[in-house]
């Protein structure tokens, strides 16, 4: 029943990067092929590509597909052409870090070599060997993060999850949801029980066909149902990701983290947070220094903007995220291994 | 701003019965008047008028709107016809308690009247004077834990809730949205944070459409989001309804009470529970005795059935109440006043 969902792929001559169209899920499966530049900025604008590395991944091939059709009349054209295309993908969301970190990296590669006289079609070649190299570097991360997060788990176990964490959101296995899709693969027969991530479902749309389409054992449950499911012993372990990890290892992410957290603890269920380690942000030195995005109400009072939920005149109080206190938080898993200690992430 | 909501209302001619068709809400306050047979049975049934305090009250003011209409040529032809109208009516929702209990009271003074002679016609006159008690009864039995809840609380307060335990569930006021109302009447200036209340959403259909109405300040959340609008300082107290109180203090309500407790615990926030003394189940010792119901999945997969929401193959666990112990409970109220212990309740 398994099947291996390819997100973001380069095609094998380089002129098109094909992906899965994320705002059809889960009522449809669509991959879709996008060679212009108008439609590759637009599906990372419009959420077609969505998780922070995904986007990287994807910003990093579209740049190759771009750099592939610019006329090479000069190596100065060439490269004033692609640095063009550079900022206009990175313009398509202003606020995912990757999708900068990733092109900065392709433009000084391209530059690098332009300064050693490679010639367009070289620089061409090398940037879709430095694109490959990026989705690599991504999957072994995913791995990493998955082996280490499988040494905390065993046979049977009921793991409880929410928002999307995999590898849609990734290149191959995600973080959170890493450790579920490789035990599956190993026949560890875990049971997720997946909350659903209000006000956008991303638990019950993107995690919930993600897990399922790996062979899990998959509950969706609403995000106030996780309490009784706990109190029923179904749960013996809570993977959640991250966005932003702090020096103290405090912890945002999606919100609604932090209740599982404390609920987590009340049980006496460990509580994981999954991440690469370039999430930890040495620089913000508590949860109380990230700064909590706030979202459009309608979110909460419209569902997707289709039928109105609540009356007009009520307010809502839209957070993105929360922060989760390091005393809560049994471990934090990223690529180097699992730390239970924070003091030098 | 303020606008009293009528929910359930007897015509002075006694002959029809006018309700806020709650379906309805919060896209639209229409009023519906009833007067035959089976369009008051499919009232109840189509949860037009639910809550099981405005269920008992209405379906008390239908009997007398039948028993108006029966043709009186003989005591026992009317007493026959009424009784038929009694089973009728109560079959229209099996498990609302208030429903048969009040229809039954309404059905004992009828008999008691005929046996001691009174006519038809009298009859008639007395089971509108029994239906306007009962009524009149709820209110001041919500009245009563309003007073006793706002005790609780001071000027300015916010105040966490979920579901909906309000006027529209029964006369006047409601049970856990009494001290709020109330309060509001009397200048308290509360804040209201609502927690929508999936999967059927009554939070943000029902309590906000009251909490609004009355001109209370009202905020939605998601379910997700109380954990962090608590750790910012916003909520003073909790209040929940109730739908069962077992002997020792245990409490079943909406899913999600019980995860609402244990973050007020984590943040050392009161939490209050609501209910008339009728919701003691003297003979249930403990939560563990208490059955929860589990209600359809595609309630949480489908958006009020009419979209898609996760994938066909997830399974969901759709549970319709939780328990909270009775440890995670600061006090109990009821319309005898506030109770810190359980022992004798």
């Amino acid at each position: 029943m398994s099947k291996e969902i390819i997100n973001v792929r380069l095609s094998d001559d380089g002129t098109a990067v094909t992906i899965l169209d994320q705002t059809l899920l889960p009522n449809e499966i669509k991959y879709i092929t996008l060679k212009e530049r108008e439609e590759l900025f637009e599906a990372i604008y419009m959420l077609r590509v969505r998780g922070a590395p995904a986007i990287g991944i994807f910003a990093a091939y579209a740049l190759c597909v771009l750099a592939k059709q610019a006329k090479h009349e000069s190596l100065d054209v060439f490269m004033e052409k692609i640095k063009q295309h550079s900022a206009y993908l990175d313009s398509s969301r202003p606020t995912a870090v990757n999708l900068g970190t990733q092109l900065k990296r392709m433009m000084s590669l391209a530059e690098s070599e332009a300064q050693k006289s490679a010639s367009a079609p070289q620089i061409v070649e090398l940037m879709k060997c430095e694109a490959i190299h990026i989705y690599n570097e991504d999957v072994e991360m995913c791995k990493a993060i998955s082996r280490h997060g499988m040494s905390l788990i065993k046979k049977g176990d009921g793991i409880m999850t929410q928002c999307n964490a995999g590898p849609i959101a990734t290149s191959k296995y995600g973080t959170a949801l890493g450790p579920i899709i490789m035990g599956q693969e190993q026949g560890l027969d875990l049971k997720a029980y997946i909350c659903e991530t209000r006000p956008l479902l991303q638990g019950a749309r993107l995690t919930a066909f993600e897990l399922v389409q790996a062979g899990v054992d998959s509950t969706l449950i609403c995000d106030n149902m996780a309490s009784i499911t706990m109190s029923e012993g179904k749960v013996n372990a809570v993977f959640a990701g991250c966005d932003r990890i702090a020096a103290n290892g405090d912890v945002a992410n999606k919100v609604g983290t932090s209740q599982l957290a404390i609920l987590a603890k009340h049980y006496n269920i460990p509580f994981y947070i999954f991440g690469p380690s370039t999430t930890i942000d040495k620089d913000c030195p508590t949860g109380a220094d990230i700064e909590i995005e706030e979202r459009n109400p309608e979110e909460i009072k419209e569902m997707f903007y289709t039928r109105p939920m609540a009356p007009k005149q009520v307010k809502a109080y839209n957070p993105a995220f929360d922060v989760t206190p390091n005393e809560l938080i049994t471990a934090i898993i990223t690529e180097t291994g699992v730390h239970k200690t924070f003091t030098n992430l």
